[in-house]
């Protein structure tokens, strides 16, 4: 069997395992107040360029999400996104569970827009009754989106605009961060989000850790109390150092990166592939996601031979399939995709 | 200036404000535990034809959703209702303050369709990942809808046959219900509303009282507590029997019906005389509510003499206003009106 | 029957429902956006003394006190109130329902006291857990107590100056604040309340109201959007102007004063009786509450004739009683009680 | 410096270590849906004597409780627990964030009494006003208790007697439960809890897991969807066979025993040193956490040496510390600790 159908497949990256094996018997304090952390903190902060920033570690994507949206926003407000988003769409109402509503726009390419952001903005405040109605906190975007895709600086920065313009936040949801960084031709860096992004996080779990995501606050408002509202959604990890200790061996010498590069190859080798295949995709292929045009046979075929991702059903016979490379795929499991396509 | 920006301009119908005056210095218990309230309980449940039914007297609309709601669904479960719905429109949220998210299906005139309803319910428990997504615990529509449109008996018959089918609650908002009880060849009647939904609400506020909402439960399961459900959302009133009172005297006589027969019927006027100046509607007129397609500079100029509520903008240099009628509507008040258009 | 179990045992003042039905057929806008709850405003700020207040008036105590509170706190943060407050006993967990722990302190008399509350938030601070736990993020205090006890205007000052030196908002939940303003020999009025307090509402449901509950914020910082959190609450009357003519009514001559001084005057009376006849007392009557102590025999006796709160069940063979005086209480009702004790 | 502030201050028992190293290139599907899952699942079931439990792995102890309480109470109910319990005073308000009340009950040596739970359900229910009050919908408890204290089997049935009688589930937190298993003169046995609570779960954070805790449900009911509310709360890991592996580890050749049997061997080597120096204790010593009375200069002195948590000043001029030891004190740790005391 060929395994393509995410990138949280495996464990984590040998060199995290070893250095966790390594430091197994030191006893450190606990809830990520360890020199582990604290050397992860300073790596994140000069990677953004933000010598300022706070800098939290959790544990996984969906409570990472609900704690900053519930510590951005207050009780009558909720966060806009797009319909897609993952937030919307994959975790269960852990919003909703925080008592705030997703306020769904539309999307492009699972991209939000600044201009639909700023129509739907001036016409919810043009509404009469918009004081009926859930105001709009925050944003939320996310770096890849769902469909693998990216937003370019410029695209970035007009939506951080639009936010600043109706004063309020813009978060930056990076689950996926690393395969965004490490694309081809993107112009959009960490020093980038962090200038950008009010808040944001850089996700471990699908780039190499065994679970993490790192929350960035750039530029820190005083008496927030965010390691208060993460340890009340049950998000703050006793051992915390295990947490440090991922995020600053990702942080060395640029491996969350080279890791991430890696996948985008082996993504962009699978593309050529499949292009000379004759295959189509659904969305340009841009990071470790392919979303490809597959017939339902072929796909019924396939399945006996490759784990994938069922995205989509079309009208015209065929479907969608997501391929997910990751920083583990090695080349000749590309090489023997290849051979099944 | 001339009032048709909704039905609740006025106080309350006459004869309420005769019986609260004339029992007001009678001493009862609160909490909607007193005489009253029992006399109001027993004419719902026959006019119902529900003998078992619990009854629930809340104070306003918004608060009695948020209430019935939050007492049908578990956690991780939402409610399906149209895009439309008050719930998912113009109540700030208070569902998802609760906990829960709403889960927007589209509409076809501000209803629901059972076909929707199923191929949306299908699909949920086709996906794969469905245990990562919100449950549709409940369903939710009212009646009239947004758009002042009613169901046929058969379209409830055939959504109630979906949740049946599914093994979910069915919950009619009824904040207008008088409005689409007394509108001309309607098949829906108390009887038939009671025996299709697990919950509704007859809706007082709108249709004649000063305020209160009555929730029919009219085959109740032991041990649900709602009465505590209601007092902790702050819907418990402390001088019950101000809703007793008012829901007494609305069915009494059969009040509740002749004054929305009335409102209808006035509504069923100016749409005849709207017609015949050639306007067009957005909706067909059913009910106490006629959303009328004018020309923006018309609309701009009876702004001045009318008041109404600007309902959509259009691409055509024409908008929508909704005209709404109510048993406080005089013949006379449509004849001026008349003279303006 | 004799009725002293509560007060708020009639409809509302006659000069209120007077002025309900002379107004009955005008036509206003709604949600507490009339020109009667603007007049209503106006002579509650002057009578507070604070000509910028915003002014919002609710429904009833339980909803107002979530709504407040919600508004107030951000997630992680409690409300720290004595142990016996309304919040933490009979409101079927409100608070809670928005997600706020109530922080339960010890109590004298029902009251909160300057030090209980120092020393709690001094030791909380200097717990090197505390950020583990809930940040207490404001004060809840009620004038009346749950036991128709006063505080002074030191004691409030004492409290409000531990309130901003540790930087928290102080609320006071005025639900029977009436017959708190009208007791003899307080010297705590409506302006002193303003001056200290970030929030408080002035109860009308329990002082010659149908309903209705005044939150006055004195010094409002901008963009707090009370309105939609009201709204998102369920709290929010249609037919506003309801609650803008009650409280038009109240402040209209003095009348909330008057009629709560006579609720005094007959609680005063019937405390003398009770004196002469030897009961004694678990509190000092201040208000319209009285708690007297009863032999078990006597207070059965006594519930064949007259309506009474059963407080608490004593070791010694005595049970508390609650004798509520109100607005509507008559001399002669103290009278025939008189001769049943 | 010696380390004895807490339980979690290393990584994971070695052979959990080595298991993830050697695992680590293998693909598994997510969400703990994986084949070592399901291993670890049917070893618990097994050890707990309910082949038709449910088990799920989650990450920590705050967000266990908060989903477990989530899942079993109804909007309007509470969770009765010591007023000491981890959930009324260190989980940062995540039980109330989920909308609940936390129903402090008094406690002896951190234990909840079958005695006390039953006259404070016996006069919630005696209380007229019940209905408008928090209903306790389920019972909290933890073993061992915040003291280190343990209950009999006797004390357990009784407790579970109580909640059957009145139809509320009981909760077993066990965040510590390997020092409670392996104690000496223990009767209480996993299938004992398992025969007895409706929940509990398997700690393993504190003993011997870099993380994890598996909660089992002994005799679930159909139709829970237990999985949907552990994902709404962030708690379901991406790359779940982390927590099946770590399960499996601990419950083969009964390693989770045997290493909490060394804790608690380590803990009365201890408390046998502290008594032969003269020492005594708050709480009489059972499992792997010791509370010490020391005087506050000695306090002071130690603090240069060794770590431990001050948990309460007194008095008498002494503190009360805590000692812990787990799966990996080591004898000479304790002493060097020895010279030190």
């Amino acid at each position: 069997m060929q395994y393509f159908d995410c990138d949280y497949l495996e464990g984590a990256h040998p060199a995290i395992l070893e250095r966790l094996t390594a430091t197994n018997s030191e006893k450190t304090p606990g809830y990520t107040t360890d020199a582990y952390c604290e050397e992860a903190r300073h790596k994140i902060r000069t990677a953004c360029g933000c010598p300022d920033a706070e800098v939290h570690f959790l544990v996984g994507g969906t409570q990472t999400n609900a704690t900053v949206i519930d510590a951005l926003l207050r009780p009558h407000e909720g966060v806009a996104a797009v319909e897609s988003a993952h937030i919307n769409q994959h975790e269960a109402g852990a919003i909703e569970a925080g008592g705030h509503k997703v306020l769904a726009l539309p999307h492009r390419d699972g991209k939000l827009y600044a201009d639909t952001l700023k129509s739907y903005l001036r016409d919810f405040y043009a509404d009469e009754t918009y004081l009926h109605m859930v105001r709009p906190g925050m944003v939320y975007i996310s770096h890849p989106t769902e469909y693998g895709t990216l937003y370019t600086r410029a695209e970035l920065e007009a939506i951080a605009g639009v936010c600043r313009e109706y004063g309020i936040p813009l978060y930056l949801d990076g689950a996926r961060l690393g395969y965004g960084l490490a694309a081809y031709g993107t112009d959009v860096t960490l020093p980038v989000i962090a200038s950008l992004c009010d808040v944001f996080y850089i996700g471990g779990t699908k780039v190499g850790a065994l679970f993490g995501e790192a929350v960035v606050i750039p530029r820190p408002e005083p008496a927030r109390q965010f390691f208060s509202i993460v340890k009340q959604h049950g998000a703050l990890l006793a051992k915390g150092r295990l947490l440090g200790i991922q995020f600053d061996t990702l942080f060395t010498d640029d491996l969350y990166w080279k890791i991430s590069r890696h996948a985008v190859d082996m993504a962009m080798l699978l593309s050529r592939i499949l292009t000379a295949k004759g295959y189509e995709f659904r969305f340009s292929p841009q990071t470790n996601q392919l979303f490809v045009l597959v017939d339902e046979r072929k796909a019924e075929e396939l399945r006996r031979r490759v784990t994938f991702s069922l995205w989509e059903r079309r009208d015209d016979g065929r479907v969608v399939i997501r391929l997910a490379t990751s920083w583990a795929t090695k080349e000749e499991d590309v090489r023997v995709l290849e051979t099944l396509l």
